[in-house]
């Protein structure tokens, strides 16, 4: 008997099929749901840092791109922008966790996130099958930037002024994955280090996205020991009067919100450092996050 | 607290998400794959009859369907058609298993197969959110008859004699789901009983499917005690040379390669006595049931 | 002299040319007029029964889908279906005229009308070379159904609910007539058994038809010993209280006013029993049974 | 009774109206045939001159180019020419049936012909609804012509050499009537008289057209008392040689059979003096003319 | 060293090339700022019968049509028609410039207008490798026209009643050039002889054209000696009301608002004795005549 | 008089004006000609340092994608990594003029190309009015490399593999501007510096490109003392056989031919430090540089 192309099947497999079979049915509506829609990854903590996490980052971004959603990647790169800097025997000062940038300074940033940062995940994404494409705030005029707050302190430090889709939305039409680095310019020309977290919400809403979701190492809102797996805007302004939402936690939530408010219609939070992460957030009714909706609404506290 | 919206994930789900993971980077793939993809089924057995069969194979069809596959059913119903001639008065009479078809019975065919067990397939995936479309050989010229072997004795059952796609490309290009009744007629204007299994082979050879999925009572091509997963036609010969397949199977192997050999790139046996074998078989690797291929080919064996 | 490919004009046709240059003259505009417009036709009396009607029939209705007409076709079948049900055992009942339908007799109707009435025009329209399409109000959600009035006598006959107009222009677009037996089902899936005058009136309005024609064996609305060419609203109100209209008169004419305030610009009342009566009705000024039409309009009252 | 809406049935009208159901089933396929389709029409004799036959061949155009036919004209005007010249104190002369054509000629032919017939002609068919376009040779660079034989005697009298379809086709696909002048110009920008029966064949074959149609004040090919209505070229060529067709007859049969040898399908000799021949040649079985087929080929010699 | 293929720069030319590219720089925009749009010449003077200026105005126009601009002409024709008339015995008569036009004299218009003067431009662009088509008021009905102020003196001189753009778009969408000769006709199908300044400004109207450009023998708009680059419709009012616009100069001023109100983005007052005056006109900011523009406006009045 | 709006054209403008309409009738075709055509740019020398040339450089690049074209610009910056490097503590080497790039000087050479210099010219051009976009060969994996040869003194100098232009493409269509950093990956996800001369060459060939334009601190191609306007193969033999064309131009040369021999209709050598030498040397038959044809041929030698 030729054993090159016969195969039996598992013996034992029956008994896990029936909870196939329902992770399928639970799936593959959402595929439909979500073709065609937009995501926007804001990537960074460990899932950026560990070679398996990347790996498999990367293999969950490429799969969402290849079913049909256009995925839009924004990075930042604050840890190889203060090692460049180090190198060229720059010091890099923070005011209330913000990069003191300079001229010099913004050289370093442009040239560490637009010509590196940038470029590595590119090649990632590439050598798990994406096309993807680095993109900066310069090209094709995508963000332009005015002068953050504390600017006398900060230097060119900026805050978004607007987007332009054209060039983003070309890039996804034509089945790319942007990656995008958070750096902009004013009306002078001048150039403005931008922060990757404000950056990926102004282009979410920019884009009319259907998620913004953070990938860091943050497993979700925390209440107690648990994780919420949903929650509306009027639940969190109790959470955080009764101090449940507290310290570091409450204006990522509060920034959540406004992107909520801008138009996107979901925003979560899942923790890098978790398999698949990506999948299972997106293709289960459970998750595996946060996630933040505008208003109760059955359809969508229960699904993702 | 309010209770309304925020929820809580299962404190227990962290152990099956590496799991759960694991189905979707296997499954998504293939919708993209089959999207826009063919699957002739025949429906029979069970599946047809059990009440919680029906509804999962109902929900299965209408899931291919939704995430873009253009499926096609064909169904027979000789239970059906016996029970009906009965009440009419009429003795069915088998030769050779196939059923000895005056005029009279004929029409009882034709009331039964397109009036009855053809619309309550309709109704059923329409209870189930599918658009499904009676069809018979005689809409739109759809299947052109001549008689079969053996005429004198069975009378009016009939051979395919050519299949015009035309109105079923119509249906699936428009989402619809085909059920078709196996009833032909030929240039003099004769109405024709057809075998549904063989109908649904012609159908698709006609359609050039990607798949067509015999759904019965029968788990796949038992060897031993094991259901092979994967069965090329050169294996598939030794296997008939040395008894190990016999009986029955012979006929329906014989035929399964016929179709291979007319174009289509799968078939698939599969038993509808499991729920949701028909997703199973489709969006897993490993599958259900058993799978035949043209040849040796490591892409096609390993993969569904 | 080679007699195969001469031939002689004969030589007494001048006199008539004339008149036929004038039918020509007076029809040709109609067919852009009613170009890709859709016209409901009721089809029933003995056009249904006559072999040689039922061949005339078929061969104008094949005639105006190929001159780019949409043309639907709805049936009854009353007599088969008391015939079928005597076979079976049953007794037919009448109240009102409407046909007292229980379970058993549901099931009847509808393996008589889709599953052998139906099929039988589809094949006499595919004999004259009409690409037809068996339709029932299950398939594709096509009819929804309520309870009729004295649903307590007579169980499931139903009223039009909704009509959903897809499929059937869909069928249409695809240069298909759809033939249509009109059962349908509600919310709970029952079905019911529905007048066809009725469905066919929902059905034009549904579509918003140009025409909706009734084949019967009625020549038209006669007044005194003539046939009204014409008849508006106004008038008919007229004739009713004038006692012209009367008895089962009455009805037919409340009904086809009724249709064209749903929106359907004319309602023709013609005689089956007339060869090539469809085609005097519709290609040339006199017609030659009654027209309904909304309102004293020059150009409508004077045209077809 | 209100007499302004109803009307009734002329009450002797049974009797034809089978007659006239057969026009309508003989004509009306010829439209879905001929939609599309190219008639070149060379428009000359008394339906150019008397005011009723006038009208009548503009009624008739225009309603073949409502129905969806291309219609393109070309036109003579010889007598037209010799009372322009006549005016301008130019005495006409000719060799063989041709006009001596000098520099001060071609200026008479160009100003009657492109500035008074052909403009008649399109006020003639926009006074009945058509929309026509004047056209020369010159326009859009369409004929491009050459010296004819017997040039030193002749002059400016010249022969087709090449037609571009570009304009006329654009103006066939706009609906509109192109109504063409015969005179084009050569390489060196010489303007030519070309006589409208060629122009018309060479017009006709580059257009690649279904049918070319002569309306003169010939009743079509004579053979005894008897109008042939079918002629095949293998019967012309034995008429021909035995004198049954002679004299004056044999060029225009010649060039009719190399009108068809270049591509046009078919050509017709109609009698302008006959009111609606054009209709009548066309829409039925009979025709009213000669019509000139390739071949012996029952379906094109029992039809028009 | 073989000569056939290298050759050297001209050793002199540096001085003149940023001039050269200055002149580019300049141009190059317009082209891009008047592609797909529409200029309407009115066409005459010495432009119409120097040999030399016939071809370099001919060459300006097949170049504009080359780079995408729809180029339309109107031309008049007095002279030839004078010319004509005397020949046929007809004496010319004029009632304040105007033509009196009887019954005769339209049919010498036509002949003359239509028949020899547009056939001339249309060979004379032809030559020059513009495919132009020659148009008159009545193809495609395209100008309807009235009966003129003093009609019972003038007889058949007539106003613009409207324009039907349909041909003329459907022309310059085919890239041809419309060479229009503006005779039109009434309801009752009188033609009538219009002024060419009058039609060029109704057709710019009914085409919303960008520019209509009058070539003439005048230079442009004179104050003192020089010529005004720019003109706005408050300024021309002060122009006039001081004398310093006066005489036949008022009516033309008057005309050209009035065509700037109809919605012509631009009036040009050109010099045709000056060799590529059109383009110099169009592709330089300074201009070489007058540009009407119907206010103060940066852009405007500073561009062509 | 108001002196807003009304503006004399200058007293003295006659006399070039003729020259003026020359230029025009001159440049105007090219662009029809070379709308929608590639023009691969090799950007770097004077015109990428000096700020007068840069912004003339950037000027005629906006414009020519104004009028149509698709630009690509292909850039080095070999002095602007060498002076990071040297900020970073990194000693430059060179072997036969290429950059020792060992990992350490890879990540500079992209830091400084993709990051900087890229992001630079973006800006330019943005500042300019053009939509430019940074590429690297990462992008959409753009450029494969090889290693070059010498690879083991070298390091990650490499040659172009394969070029993928669906992302080039793309952007053109789109009406951007691809500025591309010639840096590309093999197979391995090693990343190599490429020449940009090299790199623009196969780009352009890739691209199937009109011309290659290389814009540097060369005027042309010299014979004595003068600039060659036009060279061909046969003669580009010949010229180096007799000397005539020496030392570092002979590489220049013999790459020029062999990027026609793939396919690119012509190369031109320019001098970047003349101002608008792009537009001159595109829109002139004169041009200003030096042309590379394939053969002999009078179109192409004498037009640009």
């Amino acid at each position: 008997m030729n054993p090159l192309c016969s195969e039996f099947t598992s013996s034992s497999r029956k008994a896990p099929e029936a909870a196939i079979g329902q992770v399928l049915i639970e799936a593959l509506p959402y595929i439909r749901k979500f073709e065609g829609k937009t995501f926007v990854i804001k990537y960074g903590g460990s899932a950026m840092k560990d070679e398996l996490l990347k790996n498999s980052f990367a293999q969950n971004v490429t799969l969402l791109r290849k079913v049909g959603i256009n995925v839009v990647l924004v990075h930042g790169g604050g840890d190889a922008i203060t090692r460049t800097a180090e190198k060229l025997g720059l010091v890099s000062q923070f005011v209330h966790g913000k990069r003191v940038t300079d001229n010099d300074m913004i050289t370093v940033v442009q040239m560490t996130l637009a010509g590196k940062v940038n470029q590595d995940i590119v090649r990632l994404l590439s050598e798990h099958g994406g096309k993807a494409v680095g993109v900066t705030g310069l090209d094709a005029d995508t963000i332009k930037a005015v002068p953050g707050p504390n600017a006398e302190k900060l230097g060119l430090v900026g805050d978004v002024e607007s987007i332009n889709t054209d060039y983003i939305d070309l890039l996804c039409r034509a089945g790319l994955i942007p990656v995008i680095a958070p750096v902009g310019y004013d009306h002078n020309g001048n150039i403005y280090n931008i922060n990757a977290d404000d950056a990926a919400s102004s282009i979410a809403i920019a884009l009319k996205a259907e998620k913004l979701i953070y990938v860091s190492d943050v497993e979700g809102i925390q209440v107690g020991e648990r994780i919420l797996k949903t929650i509306c805007k009027a639940e969190a302004a109790d959470f955080i009067e009764q101090g449940i939402i507290s310290g570091g936690m409450i204006p990522k939530v509060l920034s959540a919100f406004k992107t909520l408010d801008g138009g996107v219609r979901k925003i979560h939070l899942i923790d890098g450092k978790f398999t698949h992460s990506l999948l299972l957030e997106i293709f289960t009714h459970e998750g595996i996050g946060t996630q933040f909706i505008a208003e109760q609404d059955n359809d969508q506290q229960e699904n993702r």
